[in-house]
């Protein structure tokens, strides 16, 4: 029902390298693009993965999740604004979205453990 | 691809028991809220809980699906009224529900035989 | 933001027809399968037809939610009955679904007042 | 393809007050919550907003993008903090949600109009 | 319930040339990757325009099924092979579909008529 | 993060022989329409695989992407055929499918693996 956030990193690179090494310049392009999204502009960084976390959220993927959850941790969001984002997202896509809470809250304290133990929470 | 019903018990009440322990009153209302939906009104509580059975199964949702399953059974629907719910979930949600056909019938199978064994069924 | 029942069973008539005179026999043994789903069997019509409406509200499509109301009325539910049935579309599906609650009600209230005059509500 | 804001402020309106008029509490209550859920707390009701229009951006939902384009008008988001906000939405959603990128842009064009005028953006 | 071939580009037409006035490099970039995906590769643009037509069909979007039937019809898709797509998409999508195959045909029945009268279909 | 496709093919032939062995008349036709649409008419079964495996991408369902690509595989989609059908999805679906992609890939690679071998790819 769970998996540690070094297992989802390992996954995620791997299959990305494997991905990207393929020829296809439109899903290459759509990496990057992806990328670029979430870089400081008129809105922080941290505004656009809080943006990011909501949308994975409503739209229910555990590994976009965990992904913007360990983004949000890294650019400084506190766990007041982290239950005022999820709360959102709570009341816009509905009770079928309360097991993705667990999940994004699960992998929350995680990371909060890992900061206690000053480890470096990598992606 | 399957996970028993007690992991999933457990699972879920360690998480929400986490989650209402926070500060946010929007999210502990939300959960009070959603337990007082399926409570008997002018519908009974077993229609209710398949009418979220459905809901969860055309939005396709596991864990979602596991606990209304697990209501159902506990409200006494039967075996052919679970298939006819089913039914109309696959109608409605088209073939890329029959994943969560198999989830909800592995669940309703496992039930069944804690009943034979007369297991209590709890959440 | 609203269109009148009649135009919707005008449209979805002529658009029935038309599908159903192509050669694809998938397409309308599909059609076949969709009107059995909701006959009665060990459910009533009447609790198919609530499950066919909140599917249809978590799954946000306005000409199924206008299709369901309209048959739950001819078989019968109450009006506590419909706001308990759209409270857990809402509870599950969330705020995104407020738009087709509206809806929902419209279409309700215009066969609300067709009753009250005596008029046959045709589907 | 498109309708006023005036239009979907007065249809949204009666039939809130029509749905406020039912005797169902969990509906009442579930709208009470939905309107704290954008409350300043730790989070600004501007950043709330934003993650408001991009959960329904990604839902694809045009009276929701509506709704909250209005807000966040209202709020004082840029121009450029709009397009940002919905770039993420866009890659984060897909193509699939450029109609409702279309949509959004429409009404905020319409709201930027009637700044110019110095006519109030009513909700 | 239907809005015409011509109403829809022009309003696609103003509308992206609107986006794509604005100054988010984001944005422009996807519309970009968006019209290069379909481009003639291993796969033909027919093939191609039917996987984004099943793709717009399974997530519910009418603006997206107009825009890639009158597509498929500009590369040649027979109606045999329009009806079989359509079958994938209402056996995968469930009967939640149902409405936007009758879209999808409306815009198809307009497409032959103007073919019939040796009119141009343009985008 | 993934499974092999030995243990997909007997939990999905497990369940299935279940499902169909209950007497559910709805269901098992379901079953029976959903096999019928991919076989070979005015498309070719490998045009159809695809559109199965688009269709599943963009409504991210692991299970059934798993089931797509394995058939494709036995049609005989070649790995540039492969990346521009997911790069459709990509696009249309968004970066809310990218770990679906990785999923995919995953599945592709295990069956070009069980390829050198000379291994039948069952399902």
């Amino acid at each position: 029902m769970s998996s540690s956030i070094g297992e989802f990193r390992r996954y995620r690179e791997r299959m990305n390298e494997r991905i990207l090494s393929s020829d296809n310049l439109g899903i290459k392009r759509f990496f990057a693009l992806d990328t670029r999204a979430y870089e400081k502009g008129a809105l922080t960084t941290k505004t656009k993965e809080m943006l990011g976390l909501v949308a994975s959220m409503v739209l229910r993927c555990n590994d976009c999740i965990t992904y913007h959850v360990i983004r949000c941790v890294q650019e400084g969001v506190t766990d007041d604004e982290f239950f005022e984002a999820l709360n959102i997202a709570l009341i816009v896509g509905g009770s079928i979205s309360v097991p993705h809470i667990r999940r994004a809250i699960e992998i929350l304290d995680q990371c909060r453990e890992m900061q206690k133990k000053h480890q470096a929470i990598k992606l």
